[in-house]
C-alpha cells in the first residue's frame, strides 16, 4: 500500500497528463481518472482524459466526465506524461504505438507486464480508487465533492457495494471519508443499480425465463431473436450471469449469448471455491477462477451437456 | 445519539433480561437481539431470547440464533426485565398483556408510543443494530466476531447494504469496526442475496413475466395458480416489489399478491419524492412515503388502472 516516492514527484512535476482508462472502461477505471484528474487540475496542472471507448451510460452521472476524449493525436502533441489508471500497458489503454516522454501506472490487477518508468500495482487493493485516494491525500490535495463522488463510485463497481470478499474494514473507511466529503451513497447506488431501460429489463426476464438448472450449475441463454425482439444488444447484458447466483443450490451461473455471425459466448461465474476459468480453458477460453468465459461454435445443447457435466465434476 | 444514563444502569443492574424482537422479525430485530443478549450474557447476566415468530430462513447462519424461543410463560415466571428491540410497544413483539418488573425500549422507528420506564428511541439511526453497537461499547463490552456478524447483519438488512439513504459515513464507519471485530461482509451478503429456493426464483420470474408499466407506474401480480405451480408462498414475495425499482423511468413499483380468500394485496415502492402512503390511502390501507401497502376486493384490472392513474397525477 505504500505510495511510491517517485509517483509522488512524477505528479508533482511537469504536466500535462494524459490519464488513460481502460478499454471497455468501468467504473473504477472511470471514476479514478476523474477523480485524479480533479486533483492535478486543483493542484494547477492540466491534464487530458483519454478512453478508447465510449463510457457506459449509467455513469453518465459522474461529475467531470465531459473530459474524456477518445481524440489521442492532439493530446499526443503536447507531450504529456502518461499514466494509465486500473490497467497496466499501453494496449489495455488501445494507446499502443505510441511514445510517452514518461509513463506512470496505477493499478490493482495482478499482472507480469513490466511497463512503466513508475509503477503502483498493489493487487491487494479492492479498486484502482483505494490507490487513487490515497494519492490525493498524500499529494496533499482536497477531496472535493467531485472527487468524492467519482471515488466512491469507482469502489462501490469493484466491491458490488461492499457485498464481494473484497471488502475489509479499509474500504469501508476510506468510503466513509468520501461520504464526509461529499458522496451520497444513496444516489450513486441509484445510478448504478435503478437506472435500466425498460427494453433491458425486458431481455433480463426473457433471458431468466430459459434457466435450465442442474448439478449446481445454472445456465440461462439469448438468442438473437430475443435482442431484435427487446431492441437490446449485447451491451446490455452486463452482469445478467449473476441473477441465477441468486439461488442458493448454484455454484456454477451461465450466461449464454448467441453471436451476430456464428456460436456463443459464454460468461461463467462462480461462488466459493469452484474454479470456472478451468472449465473456460476447455473451450478454448479462460479467465479467473470466479469469472471466467469462452466462444464456441457448438450448438446450445452440447455446451448445456457440457456445463452440466462440469458442475457434477466439480461437485466432487 | 446519547445513551440515557438510566438505560446504563438497568442493564448493569439485575437480570434476568428478557429480549424481545417485533414480529415478524427482521434482520435488524434479529440481530440486534442476539447481539445484545451475547453482550450481556459474556457481563454474566442471563437473558431470554423471544420471537412470537419463527425467524426467516434466511437468518439461519447467525450465531446464537437457537437461543430465540416463542415459549413466553416459563420466562416470564423469571420475573425478568423486558427489554424491546427494534419495536416500541408490547403489541408489536406479541407480548401484550404481561406485567413486568421493568421494561426497556431500543428502538430508531418513529413512534408516538409512550411504553417503558426507560426509553432509547432514535430514529435518526440507521438500524436498531447502531444502537446496540453503542450500548455494547457503552457497557465496556467486547465486540466479539458473533456480536460483530449479528450487528453487521442487522446494519446491512436495514441500509439495503449501504444502497438506501440512511447509509451515513456513520453507518460505513460503524460497520468497518464490526469487520474488524471478525465481521466477514461477503459471506453476510450471499447468506442475504444468494441463498435463494429455486422454487422461489421461478416464482419471481413468473411474476416478472406479468409486468405492466405506464405512466411510471410498473405493476406485477402473483395469482394463488402461481403459488401452487411453483409451490411457494406469501413469504416467498419478501422484496419481489424492489425489482421493477431498477427501470429507471419508473417512480413507483408495485407487487400484488392473491389472497386465499378473496382480493389483493398490494405493496408498493416509490423513488424519490413520490408518496405512495397517500395512494394506499385511498384503498384504506397506509404505510410511508417510499413504502406503503393495501389490501382489497377490487379485480386486477381496476386495481391496475387506478394505480396508474395514481402515476399520472403524481407526476404533475
Amino acid at each position: 500500500m505504500r505510495i511510491p516516492r517517485r509517483l509522488l514527484s512524477v505528479l508533482r512535476g511537469e504536466g500535462p497528463f494524459l490519464i488513460a482508462a481502460h478499454i471497455d472502461p468501468d467504473g473504477d477505471a472511470i471514476g479514478s481518472s476523474l477523480a485524479l484528474s480533479a486533483a492535478l487540475e486543483a493542484a494547477g496542472k492540466k491534464t487530458f482524459l483519454y478512453s478508447r471507448d465510449p463510457l457506459p451510460k449509467y455513469f453518465a452521472f459522474l461529475p467531470g466526465r465531459k473530459k474524456f476524449t477518445a481524440r489521442l493525436r492532439e493530446i499526443v502533441e503536447e507531450d504529456p506524461v502518461l499514466v494509465l489508471l486500473d490497467c497496466n500497458s499501453p494496449e489495455r489503454a488501445g494507446i499502443e504505438g505510441r511514445r510517452f516522454r514518461k509513463a506512470v501506472v496505477i493499478d490493482h490487477h495482478e499482472t507480469a507486464k513490466e511497463f512503466g518508468d513508475v509503477r503502483w500495482v498493489d493487487h491487494t487493493a479492492a479498486a484502482t480508487g483505494i490507490l487513487v485516494y490515497r494519492l490525493v491525500k498524500a499529494l496533499g490535495g482536497r477531496i472535493t465533492p467531485e472527487i468524492a463522488t467519482n471515488l466512491y463510485t469507482a469502489i462501490s463497481v469493484d466491491t458490488g457495494t461492499f457485498r464481494y470478499s473484497n471488502t475489509s474494514a479499509d474500504v469501508l473507511r476510506v468510503s466513509a471519508e468520501l461520504v464526509d466529503a461529499g458522496a451520497e451513497p444513496n444516489r450513486i447506488a441509484d445510478h448504478l443499480y435503478e437506472t435500466w431501460e425498460y427494453k433491458r429489463f425486458r431481455l433480463l426476464v426473457a433471458a431468466l425465463n430459459t434457466i435450465e438448472v442442474r448439478d449446481g450449475v445454472a445456465v440461462i441463454h439469448i438468442t438473437k431473436k430475443m435482442f431484435r425482439d427487446t431492441g437490446t444488444s449485447a451491451e446490455d447484458t452486463e452482469y445478467f450471469s449473476n441473477y441465477p447466483r441468486m439461488i442458493g443450490s448454484i455454484r456454477i451461473a451461465v450466461l449464454l449469448r448467441e453471436l451476430e455471425q456464428r456460436g456463443w459466448k459464454a460468461s461463467l461465474r462462480s461462488k466459493g471455491a469452484v474454479n470456472v476459468a478451468r472449465i473456460a480453458e476447455r473451450f478454448g477460453g479462460g479467465g479467473h477462477r470466479n469469472a471466467a468465459g469462452f466462444k464456441t461454435t457448438s450448438d446450445l445443447k452440447t455446451i448445456k451437456d457440457t456445463l452440466f457435466q462440469a458442475g457434477r465434476r466439480s461437485r466432487r
